[in-house]
């Protein structure tokens, strides 16, 4: 109870400050204390939603949320699972998908309800809500799907009636009626466990006999043990404003957040309103009747619409947060959010990363910060005390999530008090994730129609790393190891990388030396303000078997300063590692917290992670080439003969070395005298 | 077993390297890995004596042990462990503690065999060996006696079979005969627990039938279990070395390490030889002769004679590490060893602390090096994962060592982690490690017969600050906080410090910042070679309450630079420390490691501290005067009234701001305008 606040002597100069946001305490607390468990995370990865909703009201904050429905076909979820990502790095509070009970919401198939929601949570870090629906559906039924979205590490639930099969309302026997029943049964069955929302309907819910009958509905949810209300899309915000007012009245006191849709297009519009049956005001019918075969207008208008709505809503100070339907789409909801100044453009320089001295308002900035560690947080709970990972994932995180989800523990603290790390199996659900984005056609012009030798290999590296076109004019945006183009952070070290590629050292990843960054730096930084963020130099790459004979003689001149490691995909290695021993090559310091080293090279995750990176040579490129074809060829013999390498300059405060230390090879290499002698023993 | 040789095809560019030093493995070895458990720390904490005999016989690194039998008296005691911290500098590799039957060796009493070399162990960090006897006793009180070396954290014994009370040996009814019992009881009873060491005789036991005889006795010994071999002491290399070869002859492999004894008196050594039937040489007792009366002279006859015999000993080449029978006095050991240059002048800056890239001789630096983290660690086995501590014990860490005693754990990575900390309780076997070293009368001379004032107080702390001698001309040496002159690094900051202890700032614990120093800095450095040490400015004091309370305005402008705790001895507290978390404010990047936090400003454990550095007020200096003496009421008016405050700077690569602080608040209290208001509210 230390951190609590005590009554002390009023002569004490402690005495004024009580209530200043300072913690104090009284009488004999040292033998009583709770400490927490994890040092730095911050109160972003272990609230819960409603918590978070509750500082962001408290403190003044906007949020926005984000609706998605589940795609029909696996490559339809892995264009929802990028769109994730993509408006996941606006900063929404929270995304919802929906339930849809004629597509097997609750299966194991990637696109269920269910597999969507997971996927946010674990793979995309994104707080998420499962609808789920209890009309035609048994209570065991709705048990089963909790326990499994509990298990898939889902905390918050919308619970809602769902529309009856066919038009008859049809009561299933020992099922429920009403959202109600399915609320009840939720808190009966997993007492706090969840967070969880409720439908709101400011015009009514169209069966309602009235729509006072409706509200008194609403207050029945809350009432048993509903966390907030997500209302139905409307068109004008004084039916909004009204309906607010109106719940308050009835004594429902949880946050209620406006459903906001942008009308993006005619027809969509159309078959909506016909749907959830509301009306379109003759305000807005009149502005689109004319311009109903202008997709763009229509488009646009809905943008201003939204936009207009919005601004009266968020001006009413009534309004914390605002709910997009975003019918799976991104630009009408981002445009609409970047007018408002909701969407984070740049989470480290946005207008809302405020360097602050108020405690209240060092919370506010921490949640809103996307990067409280140098890489991509999952939102499992189970997750929430993780803050160290091997680098080698560094490009792949969803994969490091996928091979770890069986983990019941992550290295808290220490990556070496763990014990063994068990990855898992490359396998297809795996493969699924190991998919490129890109289509087959596109990754052909990428990375060539046919290859002639090694050298067009390096040439593709070479491309990729300046960002420049091959030589058949196609710009490389990604390799089998990054998916997406060069972070601005490997962009610092772009002319030497391009340089050693050039060479045959096919870089795969990378992170520049930093001695004592601001934690706000714009591209290094991380972690909360005030702090200092530091680095290791660090280079992965494969390389021929002839360069690694030079390398390991060059690297004996560079003990101790550089770690290496390096491995075939025999897994025959060898390694400089003390005692195996993981190199933190990131880590940061700031204010009133214990040291934090998110990112070792750890020996033994090494040996994992080849297996995952040499894989890559043939289940993304060698396969797009028929069998026996010599550009097949190339990527197999690559994959069969090649060495993955890793290089640590331990030296952290001095220029990096391992630029020096690949030319020392290449030197050795060009040398005339001593290399043919060394080649052939 | 990734860290084991295997063989890799012969082509393969690292087949050459499987026996240079790296380590290296082939096959499918990504699952079946050990990972350490403890990321820092070095083989001196973690190996066994043998295994550490074993490295430096190895890479040929001499090493020296040290004889000490316990003192008879509690004050003695004290002595005693002021003198293992004092010889435990030169870097012996152990120390043995003899055992004496007639004085109750096993017993709780601080003089017992058993509690001398569990204080070793323990708050001295000395690798230790307890002797044991076993004639006239029973195998059941030889096995209690074990029992319990081992749960003190003893994990060596030498095995002895002692001597027969009287003249007539007689056979303890189911008790041991011989030395050989005892090895073979040792080994059944607690298997390899123990490393055993058993005495050789160069010239033949004195009861053996024959030299050979007793030869042959020593094989059996060994045959049995132990694991090394000290000799009984003589006079000429000649004898110990031939007794090392007919040893070697009849297949003793083990260690065999020659009781050294410089002789330190005439009587001394008179005594000595009657007891151990030894003859002394002819051409000794001519020197000794004429001298016998000149004390000094046949000190340094003594010295002489030892250092030449053992540079025979060492030149020989088969004489890894020497033995000392110390006779528990300093000087001629030191000196002996000093002329050998086998003692440690400086653990940082020998001659064995060489920068060196070989692994083999990486290992035998990091042996060798005395200051493995930055506070003094303790010898337990159950300790040696611990590598994390509250600042606050920095001057008293066999006071921590003490207080923590029973944890079964040791907040092994992040200090956060652990469960609450229960500190053990103040009491009499505590205080008497609370005792000052110096006598009453010394110290009222250092702090004063008659205090005046508070400001008597400042002075004392100011005059132990500068280094100078109080108004009464008496150097003030240590403070009931410090039991020693000001560390060579506190002094870095003595200017300061001696400005603020005039101000009432009286200053107990300090340290400042450090932004990457390296691990071999002679006054900061910690830790394997090649690394870097940072550390935050750190203050510790006690001031006035009127002090505080201007501090307390001062310090909100230094919000979130400066994290504070503060509090009196009732325990009214104040801090900002984020969510009550540690701060980390010494850590060290080294190469191929994690990162080590050795240091942590605790507020939970700053709690526990609290009692400890308020009751010192008390106990050492209060109690020096009379009760109701106005010297004895003006301490105890300040261990009523005045705060203890800690300051954090956590912007370490500024320069501190905490001298500012105070300065800040210094001017806020002379102010004539605002302060009188401030402080009668």
């Amino acid at each position: 109870m230390v951190n609590q606040v005590h009554c002390t002597d009023s002569n004490s100069p402690l005495a004024k400050y009580e209530s200043s946001g300072t913690s104090s305490s009284g009488g004999d607390s040292s033998k009583e204390s709770s400490r927490c468990s994890t040092p730095l995370l911050d109160s972003d990865r272990t609230d819960r939603l409603r918590e978070k909703m509750r500082h962001r009201m408290e403190s003044g904050d906007r949020w926005f949320s984000l609706e998605f429905f589940p795609p029909r076909t696996a490559s339809g979820a892995v264009n929802l699972i990028s769109r994730f990502d993509r408006m996941g790095a606006g900063g929404p509070l929270f995304i919802d998908v929906t339930w849809h009970p004629a597509g097997d919401p609750g299966s194991d198939k990637e696109t269920s309800s269910m597999m969507i929601a997971s996927t946010a949570v674990n793979y995309c870090g994104l707080e998420s809500v499962l609808h789920i629906t209890c009309c035609n559906q048994s209570k065991e039924k709705i048990s089963q799907h909790l326990i499994k979205a509990k298990k898939l590490g889902l905390k918050n639930i919308m619970a809602l009636r769902g529309d009856p099969i066919g038009n008859e309302w049809e009561e299933e026997a020992g099922g429920f009626s009403y959202a109600t029943d399915l609320v009840k049964h939720v808190r009966c069955e997993f007492e706090d466990y969840f967070d969880i929302c409720v439908a709101g309907y400011p015009t009514g819910h169209p069966e309602a006999k009235s729509y006072e009958e409706d509200l008194r509905h609403l207050k029945e949810k809350v009432d048993a043990g509903a966390d907030f209300i997500i209302t139905q899309l409307f068109f004008r915000s004084e039916t909004f404003l009204k309906f607010l007012k109106d719940c308050q009245a009835i004594g429902i006191t949880c946050p209620i957040v406006p459903g906001i849709f942008p009308i993006q297009g005619y027809q969509s519009l159309r078959q909506l309103v016909k749907l959830s049956k509301l009306e379109v005001p003759e305000e807005i019918k009149e502005v689109m009747e004319p311009i109903k075969d202008n997709d763009a207008a229509i488009r646009n208008y809905g943008i201003d619409q939204a936009v207009e709505m919005c601004k009266v809503l968020l001006h009413s100070g009534e309004v914390p947060g605002l709910h997009f339907y975003t019918l799976n789409r991104e630009v009408a909801t981002m445009e609409v959010l970047r007018r408002l100044g909701l969407w984070l453009e740049d989470p480290r320089s946005g207008p809302l990363q405020k360097s602050t001295h108020c405690p209240c308002m060092s919370i506010r900035t921490e949640d809103l910060r996307l990067r409280p560690l140098p890489w991509a947080v999952s939102a499992h709970p189970k997750r929430k005390v993780e803050d160290v990972r091997p680098i080698f994932w560094a490009s792949r995180p969803k994969s490091y999530i996928y091979r770890t989800q069986d983990w019941d523990e992550f290295p808290n603290g220490r990556w070496g008090n763990s014990s063994s790390p068990a990855f898992g199996e490359l396998n297809d659900y795996y493969l699924f994730y190991l998919k490129s984005k890109c289509a087959k056609d596109a990754l052909l012009k990428m990375w060539g129609e046919e290859l002639m030798s090694e050298e067009s290999v390096y040439e593709v590296f070479t491309c990729y790393i300046a960002g420049k076109p091959n030589h058949n004019g196609h710009k490389v945006t990604c390799l089998p190891w990054n998916d997406d183009p060069l972070a601005s952070e490997t962009n610092l070290l772009k002319e030497e990388l391009e340089k050693v590629n050039r060479r045959g050292v096919l870089t795969i990843n990378s992170q520049p030396n930093i001695n004592g960054k601001p934690s706000s730096d714009p591209i290094v930084g991380w972690g909360p303000s005030g702090g200092y963020v530091f680095q290791k130099a660090y280079m992965e790459f494969f390389t021929s078997s002839e360069n690694v004979s030079a390398l390991l003689k060059v690297l004996k001149k560079y003990e101790p300063r550089v770690n290496y490691h390096i491995v075939n995909v025999k897994g025959e290695n060898v390694t400089n590692a003390h005692d195996m021993q993981p190199n933190a090559v990131t880590w940061g310091i700031f204010p009133g917290r214990e040291i934090i080293q998110p990112t070792v090279v750890d020996p033994v995750s090494f040996m994992s992670w080849k297996d995952e990176a040499f894989a890559l040579w043939i289940e993304q490129w060698a396969k797009l080439y028929e069998e026996e074809s010599p550009s097949r060829m190339i990527i197999q013999y690559i994959h069969d003969n090649y060495y993955l390498v890793n290089l640590v300059d331990n030296d952290f405060p001095l220029e990096s070395c391992l630029w020096q230390v690949i030319e020392d090879m290449c030197k050795l290499l060009d040398s005339p005298v001593e290399h043919p002698a060394e080649l052939q023993p």
